[in-house]
């Protein structure tokens, strides 16, 4: 099981795609709001307690002085996925990225792109997969879906 | 009674600074050690009590993906003043800035330039001042100061 | 009372969140246009008299080379809250951001994030807060007013 | 078994700090060097037999045009964690964290922090952890030694 | 023989203006696409080959995490000229000029502007007329009807 | 005669090529310390009085969060010239390059290159030259000098 | 007599907005297109005629890599102000303010705004206006309509 | 042959590395210094000459406002190789990798990376190379020793 938190939101038509990517690739998750700066006190019962109902990895989003993937992962043994959101007030992203990703020594958040929910899904399908061979079956199969559609653009191309 | 905080031990060298300048205009304060990211549950408990035992104004310093300040804001209705603190691996003193400055609206950090912790202390002094005649007076009397000194120097260099 | 100036008429949008948030919050203010660049004599005599007035705190916005809030708080014992405005002809925001946030010691401005001006609201009130427990309750139930939002939205993602 | 691959020898006093965190945590691993642009050829085998022979995690640690992290996680269908190494050649490190970040849709790479080995090594045990009881308390515990030696270190500054 | 390429079938409005540059500077050239990330093994025999079929130089473009061009030059002794394109999710280019550009000693990969195909055809027909007279005659002819252009341009804007 | 003046002694290394390359031209300075920040009232008057004074050009050096040139800018109506300087808090020159360029419609402050002052110099003779024929020779005299040491240099590269 | 050139066509919607100031402060002008990298010989005779002809300054627009007024400056002994364009294939207008800006000792170039040729065009009358009273008074005039407007604004605002 | 050239004395030590790997890969070429702000004209000469007497390709390397490789490709219509060089003045090489970088459609520079000089001779010799079977077979041979040294580094780091 995934938990896939997000900050507000105006974060879920970006969120979605992680939960969407965990579909395709037959990973089970939750998914809900959790606000480090409005419900501070949600979000550490969120974290403190997520290992122990079973999440295996949680995947947080959030934009400008993004504080929720950072803070999660002070708080829970798991794995943590940060997605930088390119949200409304943000700059260029930039705020949202360095916020997420330059965290200290200590307390890793595993970061993917900007607005790379998507990929945040594939990657907490890999940390599943990494312990069960079915999951692992299905990232192979992904990875060969990818491949054809290129092969099939390229052939178009060539062939125009 | 400010409260001064930082994230790390190695954030001392440049938060002294802010106490220097309270010892300087005669504002109280405490100092210590809150980090967001390895004492969550301490932070917590920091900032949700402050504002009960006195402290008008909380100054916190940190660098790279400086969740301190933005947290404590979250956790308390005092003004909370930000500073980025320019560490050893924070890329240029960008993700300090960034994430400590970009608060998503409705909980604001007061920000002050990168290492300025002189001036979070003066800000600190201002809030102080803005309903205490004395401590405004001092720092009437600090820009009177600071305008005798580049006089000074006005003059030196002009007659050199 | 609270000052809220900006230097140019095509601030007003971003700067009325600051005077809605005060009216939000119960906290009296005023509001007018100063320009740094086009009238510093009008600059002078706001900054000059503010405090002797009744001004408690100050909220200055502008953009690009902004220098409002600096130059204000040059001339003020008050504190000063910058609102780096995104106008029209800003690099993507960093100059207003930089020009506003990196004051030398000495002067400090209380930054708020771009277009933040509904935070320097809130700052503000803060500020006033420190010093009034109506205002501070005011604050207290504001936030509590976020957190709710943020379960309401959390239960309807949850259920839909 | 985690497998710890940089572009260069001259990356091997940031990566070494993977090595040493994975000691620390109970967690076995093997390290070489294999660079994308000087033995493309070796990356491929490295990558594509990797889930083969036990491997659960790739660290991948390189600066400037960094495509180490990112090409070995196009040929594995295991997580891949990107170290962006700030080398001497770097632009302040902007280059080696964006060209390891920002994988398109399809590939992600766990980034962490520039110079962020140490993080990376934890985030692997983490990825272990996430079916390993032992490897989990041992995060439990590592992080209890992370509080407390904040703790010591307030007790020290507050009674200097 | 000139051998463009580029990662993804959304590069191909940006790309296609180099095509269009060869056909008017008399230089032929064979397009497809070529994903680093999604058909790593198809980028190898591409590259490897290359020079191999008689190629004399290649054209890569590609975006975000741009690992084509410098993968390519990895692989082959042909010079290969670099099209950082500003796709969607592109951190508005800076990702794409900078994974392309700061190549590490040993691999050079020739840069040209963010989406500057038009050039990196150009540059190709270069790469051919510095050893044919007939294509280098193109060239100088090119550079005479940029220059007309711009004359009738200025008559135009002195008389009107 | 032109007028140099700095935020801060702590300027004047920088500022001092200014002075010196005017001596060399043969145009006449003079020379003060002039804070935006901590003598408002100064500028105001140096300002406000130097084209009655016989000042046909302002020089205008300062860091970080640089005022100086804007504000006087704001007050004259003679040409300023803004030289950012790189100061020890300005992060990597950035603050004091944009908050002295970016000046909106109506205020122009000639900006030169970071830590620019020597070309400040040669810029205040220009603009005194392009109505003075002897101050005109000296700059053409002084590009003749460029032209001769990289001739020299040249040759000793040439025949090394 | 100003000179007023830009390097495109395309960049003349940017560009008229000097020559409109130079008429409303009653500046003589020519202006036309003069490419530095099209017509680099037009550019060197434009550039080594100019003082000769009785122009007095010479206002330079480009973008991209904008080399059109460094390279003027490095031909003329007058006053070059260059304007940075923010054109369609400009990096943000980064490079164009860069590449205009950071010219090296001995050239210098006077650099306004990012788009910022209102401006560009007011330096030039003050250049002018250095050694000519009319101008002066001009400019003088300009700067209290601009009082003026602001002043109509801040009252239409308090009164609203 | 091919034309090394710096705009500078102080890039010889960064630009010596062009001269170096064309000594490695057996290409013959002259070095010189010529300043597109000190000496036009010169370059002028140098870049209209350059087809006529034989060279191939022009490697030209300059800091700051780096305009002589963007210059001398729109004089000559040979390939450029542009090496931004990151001069004392530089702010962090960014003004030099834009200024080379970012060239309108029309001029193309082959630029690398910051002081890529190394690079700038290996895509020199590849040019060559791509007509010059003796210089491809080196670049092959140059290609394999990378490699080795790599395995070498590989086997040195997994027996310590």
């Amino acid at each position: 099981m995934i938990g896939i938190i997000m900050g507000s939101k105006s974060d879920l038509p970006v969120m979605q795609e992680a939960a969407d990517m965990l579909d395709e690739l037959g990973v089970k998750y939750e998914i809900t709001i959790v606000s480090a700066h409005r419900t501070p006190e949600r979000m550490y019962e969120y974290a403190k307690g997520a290992h122990k109902r079973g999440i295996k990895a949680i995947i947080a989003g959030a934009g400008g002085a993004a504080h929720l993937p950072g803070m999660v992962a002070s708080l829970t043994p798991l794995p943590v996925i940060g997605v930088p959101v390119k949200s409304r007030n943000s700059i260029d992203g930039w705020d949202s990225v360095l916020s997420i990703l330059q965290m200290p020594g200590g307390v890793p958040v595993a970061t993917v792109a900007l607005d790379g929910a998507k990929n945040a899904g594939i990657l907490a399908a890999q940390i599943v997969g990494s312990a069960d061979q079915v999951i692992l079956q299905n990232l192979i199969d992904y990875k060969e879906g990818l491949k054809n559609k290129v092969l099939k653009s390229a052939e178009e191309l060539e062939n125009r």
